[in-house]
């Protein structure tokens, strides 16, 4: 019997790995003290929609996590999951900032972070859809999210510009905004962007959040059987 | 010369009455100590997409607010600015939940803020767009989007079925998550959705919230010239 602390419902979209790669973060950062079991959730057989997950999570969407140590508590909502982690379970605050002493700081991130939950994530969800799954060629709605993400992309590439990381004094520091928003911009070419060419300091950016250990093993959390 | 401590930048859109509705809430629950002065943004002039706003929100859209007391910092993103507020100007914690003390209804505020930002927002904003200001009539456009709200609202009324307010213990404390949510809900009818008849619980929530006094005010601000 698995007494691992967190249950992560998940399967390897962009949201998913945002939870998959917080969890592999903080347990690096800690020296695996954090440990965590995978369910792998078949969005293909909308398992999300039955009625045990939607105890865990009203909204039937991937992830969610369980807290064994407190209580079976849940959390749905990416961003959700990845402050409640770090709260619990990043107490040094290697990966967030400490609201109390470092309140701007912890202020940007969650301005980065809620950027990225209500304007990259559902905007380049909906360029998806339009590029790649709706049932009609609609050239009016894969034209407006198009734009629309290549618009936060410009954003993304101003504020990165002289800045390594999303929060932060100076040059930054790898946070939650970070892993908020960087697996979805992984995934820009099935929103119809073949290349980050035209946002270097964006590109970059992806560059070295990819070669991070703890994300690559994220990134792979729910794609084999586990 | 003015020295309220708070600038915001706004218009009375669903995003911009998230704000004025805050301070509104949080000035009420001090006796007036929060105090702010409104700078009315004209989104038909493009006034937020200008040079010296993007210094202040980099994404160039309304709400915005600055800090006087606090070295005119600036904060973006409608929740980023509601969080702001309380952790600086409601201390007592009357319209959200001590982090420490109360970490699941604070994460729970958390969960449906975040619900609200990448869900409620974002969609609701889609059915309008499509509903009234595309320039084609695009019926998958309209439907996808309304049907989605509508999902939405499900997952809203199931959450109120036995509670007044979105977070908090027992039947619930009112709170940033309502503040976050409802102004949304408020302009229903813009998305095509006549009625919220089919939503008795969500109905009577949305009742209670814009009968608040601080609410009434807040949900005018940006209306008439200041």
């Amino acid at each position: 019997m698995s007494e691992k602390p967190i249950v992560l419902y998940t399967t390897p979209t962009p949201n998913g790995l945002q939870a998959s790669v917080a969890l592999e973060e903080i347990k690096a950062a800690y020296d695996n003290k954090l440990d965590y079991d995978v369910v792998r959730i078949d969005i293909g057989k909308n398992t999300q929609k039955e009625p045990w997950f939607i105890q865990i999570n009203p909204n039937g969407r991937i992830p969610a996590i369980q807290d064994r140590s407190r209580n079976n508590f849940a959390v749905f909502e990416t961003a959700a999951i990845s402050l409640y982690l770090a709260q619990h379970y990043d107490k040094e605050y290697k990966l967030w900032f400490n609201p109390v002493t470092e309140p701007d700081d912890y202020s940007e991130m969650l301005q980065w972070i809620f950027f990225a939950h209500g304007g990259v994530g559902p905007m380049q969800g909906q360029a998806n859809h339009f590029n790649r799954y709706a049932p009609e060629d609609i050239p009016y709605g894969k034209k407006r999210y198009l734009e629309e993400t290549k618009r936060l992309y410009n954003v993304l590439e101003i504020r990165l510009a002289e800045r390594d990381w999303l929060a932060g004094p100076g040059r930054g520091k790898f946070s939650l905004a970070d892993i908020k928003t960087a697996p979805w911009v992984n995934i820009h070419a099935f929103a119809g962007i073949d290349s980050l060419d035209a946002w270097p300091a964006v590109k970059a950016w992806l560059a070295r959040f990819n070669e991070r250990p703890a994300v690559k093993k994220g990134l792979q959390v729910g794609k084999e059987s586990k």
